[in-house]
């Protein structure tokens, strides 16, 4: 006989038979419990009302509702099946519904659903007439209070568990990776502490972030330069230097896991938590510093046609690369998109959402490799152009990167008549970030300094941005063309990827820009030299670190883990090496904005508009 | 529609249906082929003839069949639907049949079955307009000829393998373990090289076996002294050694893996072959050293209840407990019985088979401790005894291990009236090892020197056995007492046991002796000195180190290792310890052959007759 049962607040209405639970009847309509036990009567977290006739109350619910619920006719759904048609509400604390978690800028409703959990159990403790091993014991313990299908213990839990079962006097937290490997066992109950770390590796600098995994919270973020730094900026002289041995290789191999333990440790450290308490570890980066990291040699990824090892994630051990780390923790490394489409790209995909929106999407990671995406759910395009690492700070005689008094915002006062400009935490400026470059060059163009070529009108060879008791801070010919070099690189990637999809600027439903080069770009000016096509400010978004975020996600949630997935299989990957018409977008691109006037209509109104005024 | 199959040689008759491959239909009706590919036509190893309507001949057929074998009408099953009833005859070399196998003086029917297969696979080579990923690229060149589940790769084998798949200009063999890890990949076709080790580890010496894993061939034996020696003779007294601090133990721990590693290179370098080509690597030993291999404190299997840390087998990567040999292997590690009845003794009733015997059977494997057995696949009871290292030369003055110039047979010659011995091959008598000594006492008693309580009847103190130019061999007072200790404890164990089942020596169809005392033992002295039951010698066989062969089995045969499983799960443990009557039966087995004649009338007619003609 079957029931007909509405779900509130839902509305939905289910058919569940009176030899089911309301636990099985509603999972299977898809509404979802938030509980550790999965409907074995032991968590006491699917906690519902009832209104019409259903079967008694169990014991387990005697047992786990505490009695002012129990008064209130609180029902455990895995304990109870209808007898009549019914109404039921779940409980709010039991509805498994998407926090909103803000990390790194970026707000996302996401599943907290980490890789790891814990689940504490009491034992009976073997006797002469209980022998059942200690490991059997933990697993039918385990079993009793949560659904796994089959569960092994890593040989390193297992070396530990005799003395930890006995020091916990049988009462001990496991905490299991996947759902099927017990990675640790802890004496007593530690299941309220359970972290997580992401980890960033950029060309330049290795970000990590400590994370609850309990509630999705960032604890605390460290940044560290990128340990493989002096054997080069870019990621080619890294590669060349690895060609001449196996044994360089190995030291850069080494170098580079070096600098990403001591990142983690690091933010261990700042936060105050011991480094045990990270369960999992998640690294993006682009493919070059994921093969380092993974012991693989990059040289196929420097030489034509360009293929990585492995586009699939990778789970490891952090031992297995050599992290001197936990060794109880996972280590799972995000799947890559192409030779040039790492697996960072993957990450700023995943914290974009570009794979679940309806709007046509241009979504850049500026870096020394840019990467380019357009798309929306149908599909996404990618390429990465070779932008260097003028915007990080590299090649510019006063650049830097984007630190404490690093000059970030530059403009032009018209009240005051005068240039004015705005540090990174108010110090004294020591340098220029790439977001200032932008303005600057922005500034000096839209006010008619230097031409659209970049060069200077008055014959100068320089700007003097900041003239300070520390020193002069000046913006030069030679920056400048190093800034158009990049910014020519990543519109002309843009161009063909819009031309590749039959789209014009008009087509483009929002432009997501992703990079470390500063806290914030400002939109008009980023179109003033023609970093990005010429489109409505409103449509403009500046994301910051979106490969941080999206590491962070993956770690987060098992949802955003399958997106990666499907991202990584799903993503068209454009050679631009391949593409003849990208040599002509190039030349045409290192104009401010464009050699073709016509691509930017809005710019250049401006500047005319500008230009009348003068700068004083 | 479904049509009727006889199926030859069987007999067997299955029904097929016309949407059903023969190969679906015969595998469904549990016939086995020997393939390659698992039914995806590109083997061309499922041949059959078929008598009767069916499909058309397909494309793979046409290249998989070599054209006599077309001619002859021979069809492959997995390409092939009925359209009528049919008679069906399976290609011999198609049968998945058991092969005849010899190990250690067992001659067993196994299916070679190992757990690590190899797969030989040519790729076309990436290109701009095919950039996929290596090992992408590899697992689909896997799947078009293995039908796997999942596969994923090692981070060693993926480390290497854009340098291999290059270096073999993209045809290369791929290692495969469990059938869903990919643990190496070499260039070229290495399919013919695949070989497995299986280690036994022994309280005094550790023996390794390599094995040809296409074959089953064993190659080559080799034997080393367990390095855990200067620790103690005995289990008690190595885990003792290791109560005191952690750094006790984990010297032990090492010790033992640098020892099993060094038994390992032993038995490569003797044979000749390279250690990489072991692709896996199966360990047995007691559970004390299951537990000192596996980097766990043994100290809760010395203390009540005797709790061992798991039953189950463990799978790991021998790098994992420090194991100093290939890291491309797997390791195998047998699940335990209990406490104090190892993986070595899972072995040993993987090699016994009484767990798929109708006979109810009595297994001894003798050692330091003694593991019995009683059942037949109906059930099996097991106990262990500490039978002391006497047998194995320990605490005998003149006794020594199994090795040349051991006396092995001893016996007094009635045509010309005096002793005679033999000695492993034949060298110069250096000592006395299990076998000689069983056959001294025996022979001392039944010739009327010692009595029942094992005491020289002239007031001696010693019998000389031997004296030659390189000195007297003797066998004393002292070294009867540890003898008849031994043999106590063994005989008790084997009457308790027979007790709890409620059998005595008439129920039993079978003895299985096996033990690295000697090559042979003289059943009918092993009955005259009490060790065994008073049965008929032609009930009595004995298996040398039947613990190797069962782990050899294990390493050869998916059907041993979940064989295995079962007799863990399913042998019922005696924990002696809590038999009240086991004391009695002790004291009471210390006579000879036991104080109670009535237990053993045959032995006791033969001594009669043999004190009435005496010894010259
Ligand atoms: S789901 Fe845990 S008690 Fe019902
Ligand atoms: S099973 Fe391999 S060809 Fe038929």
């Amino acid at each position: 006989m079957r029931f007909r049962v509405r779900i509130e607040p839902d509305g939905k209405t289910a058919l569940i038979g009176d030899e089911q639970t309301f636990f099985d009847g509603l999972t299977a309509a898809n509404i979802k419990f938030r509980t550790d036990c999965g409907g074995k009567g032991t968590c006491g977290k699917c906690k519902v009302f009832i209104e019409g006739r259903c079967t008694e109350l169990t014991s387990q619910e005697r047992v786990l509702l505490p009695p002012p619920e129990l008064g209130a006719g609180y029902r455990l759904a895995c304990q109870v099946r209808p007898l009549s048609d019914c109404v039921v509400t779940l409980a709010p604390e039991t509805r498994l519904s998407k926090r909103k978690i803000v990390i790194g800028g970026i707000s996302t409703a996401l599943d907290v659903s980490p890789s790891v959990s814990k689940v504490y159990v009491e034992l009976t403790p073997p006797s002469i007439d209980d022998p059942e091993p200690d490991w059997e014991r933990l697993k039918e313990g385990i079993k009793r209070q949560r659904r796994v299908e089959r569960l092994d213990i890593s040989p390193r839990a297992l070396s530990k568990l005799p003395e930890t079962l006995r020091a916990g006097d049988w009462k001990v937290t496991t905490a299991i990776l996947h759902n099927d490997l017990v990675v640790a066992t802890e004496p007593g109950n530690t299941t309220h502490r359970i972290l997580g770390a992401a980890v960033d590796i950029g060309t330049s600098k290795i970000i990590s972030y400590l994370v609850d995994l309990t509630n999705g919270e960032i604890l605390r973020t460290s940044t560290l330069e990128n340990p493989m730094m002096p054997w080069g900026e870019d990621i080619m002289s890294r590669i060349t230097f690895c060609l001449e041995s196996r044994e360089k290789f190995d030291h850069l191999h080494n170098i580079l896991t070096e600098g990403v333990s001591n990142c983690l440790h690091a933010v261990c450290q700042e936060s105050g938590f011991p480094v045990s308490d990270i369960y999992e570890i998640v690294v993006v980066g682009n493919t070059a510093m994921h093969h380092f990291l993974l012991g693989i040699h990059p040289k196929h990824l420097a030489l034509a046609p360009y293929v990585p090892a492995i586009r699939n994630h990778v789970d490891l051990n952090p031992a297995e690369v050599g992290l001197k780390i936990n060794e109880h923790a996972g280590l799972h490394v995000p799947p890559v998109i192409a030779g040039f489409v790492g697996a960072d790209a993957t990450a700023d995909l995943v914290a974009m959402g570009i794979d679940s929106s309806e709007e046509m999407t241009l979504g850049l990671d500026i870096g020394t490799n840019t990467e380019i995406f357009l798309g929306n759910r149908e599909e996404i395009t990618t390429c990465s152009c070779a932008s260097g690492p003028a915007f990080e700070g590299y090649h510019i005689r006063h650049g830097m990167k984007a630190v404490s008094g690093a000059i970030e915002r530059f403009w032009y006062d018209e009240a005051e008549h005068s240039w004015r400009f705005a540090t990174i935490e108010c110090e004294a400026p020591r340098g220029i970030c790439g977001s200032g470059m932008i303005d600057i060059v922005a500034e000096l163009f839209r006010r008619g300094l230097i031409d659209s070529s970049g060069r200077f009108r008055s014959g100068d060879r320089e700007f003097l941005v900041s003239g300070s008791s520390s020193g002069e801070i000046t913006l030069d010919q030679h920056d400048i063309r190093e800034i158009q070099l990049a910014k020519a690189a990543i519109h002309a990637g843009c161009a063909i990827l819009m031309k590749k999809k039959n789209l014009t600027e008009n087509d483009i439903d929002k432009v997501l820009i992703a990079g470390a080069f500063g806290n914030y770009i400002d939109p008009e000016n980023a179109k003033i030299i023609g970093l990005i096509p010429d489109l409505p400010s409103q449509k403009i978004r500046f994301l910051g670190n979106a490969a941080g975020t999206g590491a962070v996600m993956i770690l987060l949630s098992s949802e955003a883990r399958e997106r990666a997935t499907r991202i990584a299989e799903g993503t068209r990957y454009v050679e631009l090496a391949a593409e003849r018409e990208f040599q002509t977008e190039y030349l045409d691109s290192l104009h401010l904005p464009h050699r073709d006037r016509g691509r930017y209509p809005n710019v250049w109104n401006l500047v005319e508009r500008s230009m009348k005024v003068g700068c004083g």
